[in-house]
């Protein structure tokens, strides 16, 4: 098994359509992630709310009933493919915490099967078709990154991704790759004008954190129309991973299952952060008002 | 006259080689003003030290001789310039605040001629033939933007163009463009290896700053050879403004002097930021560690 200490650590992106049979949806991801391991992945990322269906397309509260505790039985699934394939797992599940407390967390399990923790995601959206106000409680975790037998892991889920805040705080706590879980789609009537353009702001976006942070990047979207025919959500996944000054190693089709496999050189972050080295400039003294919502 | 309540104001970047005179320099760009305003443009943004070559590629105190006092006489041309023009205009200068301490600075001219106020560099480089943390002491003025009858412009200097939080911190309070002048260039024994990657770089951060706060991005930057046959700068020119969605609505070329004219729909700003709402989601109340250097 690789330690920290390895020049090179292997990422696996599992990009996949859902159904609506849950345990479906579990049991071939078991089968992606080791299918990631024999093609000598070692961090394994999986999609946003990997299980089902994107569900925040509506308001329905027995929807609810999706939701698992954590531990539970998808993490001692997650847990075992974890110890069997010797790999990393970052999985994103729906969070039964308390009776009205759910969250979309994202769960790390080291190479040896053990939970090193999670995080609960901060930034919720709440757009036409994306109502996940309704269903998650903005998480309280703050942003973290998990020190795993591979390397540090930060995880930030899916709109985290627009936010330069959570990608810089899992960055200084020391992150060599930022994984972010994703659902993100077109609205069908809507691709041929915006697509494009939407899907470019994604990526430059999570380019822009690797490279303002030298970090490597990797967002794992899923594939696949849900919902109505004429409505709904096409999602687009694309998932890639890029290396900290923004160039992208590898990336998955839009409309493709694929298990995506990158290794990444960790000498690549040591070398980009001494040519462009931004963490030692920053203005810390003149950055306060971060914490405002408005400033006029 | 355009107001600030017109739908559209129209970016003008002057992008320029620049000479060893810097009498030359001024006249040449105030050309370049009046031509840029003949064009359209109403909101007129310098390349960064558009004076004089870029001088930080040695050590030299003599060089010190170029700094210059605000108010003073550039800054008289450049108001004079702005009045004939009715333009705003935004211009980079080596300041002369008191002997010893010097400055990057930006002056904001209004379209009467009257001087908005000024922007000292806050992020301050130093790297090979950057030698800026020799010239210019680190701005104090934290970062800033400017009620101009055209609009609300930031201005921001160059290496601060990697720091998401200096965008962010503009874009609170109000900024409908962030300006960019620039001064960036290939090491030409990098080109070849490195130089598409830099200048993607360069414009992926740049453009995810648009696309975060939801603003028009200008940057401008010089073009031209200076410094030793055998070594020195190739600034790779490429100056562009793309809208609040990161979208390149005009780039110049890499190698040619040109006046970019670009105007800007800012009912585009209110549309995105509506089908984008990051601002309305950031976790004000989990970002305090921003001004933390490193966490662990």
């Amino acid at each position: 098994m690789a330690t920290p200490q390895a020049h090179t650590f292997t990422l696996g992106l599992v990009q996949m359509r859902c159904e609506a049979d849950l345990n479906a949806n579990l049991e071939r991801t078991l089968s992606a992630i080791h299918r990631a391991a024999r093609n000598g992945a070692e961090i394994i990322c999986l999609q946003e709310l990997f299980r089902s269906p994107y569900f925040c397309q509506r308001y329905d509260p027995t929807l609810f009933d999706w939701a698992e505790p954590i531990p539970g039985p998808t993490t001692e699934r997650l847990a075992q493919a974890a110890r069997e394939t010797r790999a990393v797992i970052a999985a994103s599940l729906f969070e039964r915490r308390a009776p009205g407390v759910y969250h979309n967390t994202a769960v790390v399990f080291d190479a040896d099967g053990s939970l090193c923790g999670l995080y609960r995601k901060m930034h919720i959206p709440d757009d036409p078709l994306y109502f996940e106000k309704y269903y998650f409680t903005p998480g309280d975790t703050g942003f973290r990154t998990f020190a795993t037998r591979l390397g540090r892991v930060g995880v930030l889920v899916c709109w985290d991704q627009w936010f330069p805040e959570a990608a810089r705080l899992a960055a200084l706590q020391g992150a060599e790759v930022l994984l972010y879980p994703t659902a993100i789609g077109w609205h069908p009537q809507e691709k041929e004008e915006h697509g494009a353009a939407q899907r470019q702001a994604w990526e430059v976006m999570q380019r822009s954190h690797a490279i303002a942070n030298g970090v490597f990047v990797a967002a794992v979207n899923r594939i696949g129309h849900e919902g109505p025919a004429e409505g709904g959500l096409q999602f687009w996944g694309s998932s890639f991973v890029c290396d900290p000054f923004g160039v992208v190693l590898g990336q998955a089709s839009e409309d493709r299952e694929e298990v995506l496999v990158v290794p990444c050189d960790r000498r690549r972050l040591e070398e980009v952060r001494r040519h462009w080295p931004f963490l030692r400039d920053r203005r810390i003294d003149a950055y306060g008002d971060l914490t405002r919502r408005w400033l006029s």
